[in-house]
């Protein structure tokens, strides 16, 4: 029935995303929540609830077959990327730096149109971040 | 590391919805849209849009042990419900059918307080819908 | 060039959500975080996040003409209500308060079917959301 | 009550965010599902989705003192962008056009650290796009 293009990179990448944000937000309003102290720290548990969010919408923009995902996708990796690196800091939060990373290296892929397909093994055409900013 | 108190009801429910959000999601943005006719009918696409919405919304709830999931599951089995007969009527589109009949089935459960836990057995003291709106 | 059918009380609604999205949100990534101690007591934060959650989705559903709003209006009207009350225990919290405590009001409205729309004064046929209930 | 360091161009920013997820999302599930034609072409329709979605993640952001907002700026304006043109390919619809491009506009001056703050007139450290990304 439905014909989706999604190549098996993209497939990972929207997987990575959904589980990060998963992680993200179950460990922020339990684990953080009940334990506080470092775990509440504003900074941090910003990061914690942003990454979730932002993992969300990458996922829907990769569902919903955006042609814009590229410049989602690399804002994505660097929240993950700063969230990873939060989590470590805070310590005992494993699970979260391990989605975190993940959805780092796939949504950095996906940003610079390193999906290469299911077949052709050409990559895509989308050009790299800096040259599609409207600025 | 993660105290989650999810009873696997609750976690069964999270899994449905999450499912749904990414059926309904995909299908509207990919097969509705390059099908059109009957598939971008306003009431329809609405439904399936919204759909997706309220389950992720929902699914977010119970990630965050939230103490009002019930209005918010009954809130959701109902857009559920709908959007299972919208797509029925449309035609082909089994597998949202299928996505959103069981989501409207746990989120039924889980908004009548029907959330049996882990090891008691016993039924958790959520009030149903009505008795709770503060109407 | 937009038809958009909605109502004076529904028009209320909406922007009562969407304010009250903006004052939870911004409250509790804030003055909670930076505060501490029963700010970020587990209950009522999340409270805070998923009262900012819903008020944005309800808000969506109106403008989107969702067919399906009244239930997710008194869904937002009972964990506005539920943050509301948990705003005053904790104290200090006037704007929230007030934000949650008119969004609880005009989803109540909207859940009830008390839209009287803007020419005819004619109550709108939604039933109840016990009465439409998929249970 | 509640200390928020937001300076002028990111409150104009986070206001242009709002109005531009809300004139997007109306027009898109009002006037585009109801008109059809090119306004449901998929490619279009995504655009007005994906617009509306973005913009609130990013106004979520900055109402959250979210210390990434740069990146999530910096795709918003990008999507805005993409979106604006659609829409005057398709004709008919200045009122998203303006939208987009205020948002386009304002975003992109938070992406580049050009918000100034509210009485030092200093530029913010943050730095550009390429600077940061984890790549």
């Amino acid at each position: 029935m439905m014909q989706t293009m999604t190549s098996q990179s993209m497939q990972q990448c929207i997987d990575d995303c959904l589980h990060c944000h998963r992680t993200c937000l179950q460990t922020a309003m339990n684990h953080c929540l009940e334990t506080g102290g470092p775990h509440t720290e504003p900074e941090h548990f910003r990061l914690m609830m942003h990454c979730a969010d932002i993992c969300r919408l990458a996922a829907d923009f990769m569902l919903g077959s955006s042609s814009v995902h590229g410049p989602v996708c690399a804002a994505c990796a660097e929240v993950c990327h700063a969230c990873a690196q939060s989590c470590e800091q805070v310590g005992g939060m494993d699970e979260c730096v391990q989605a975190c990373r993940a959805c780092t290296e796939s949504c950095r892929q996906m940003a610079q149109g390193l999906d290469l397909g299911n077949f052709t093994g050409q990559a895509r055409t989308t050009s790299t971040l800096q040259d599609r900013l409207p600025m």
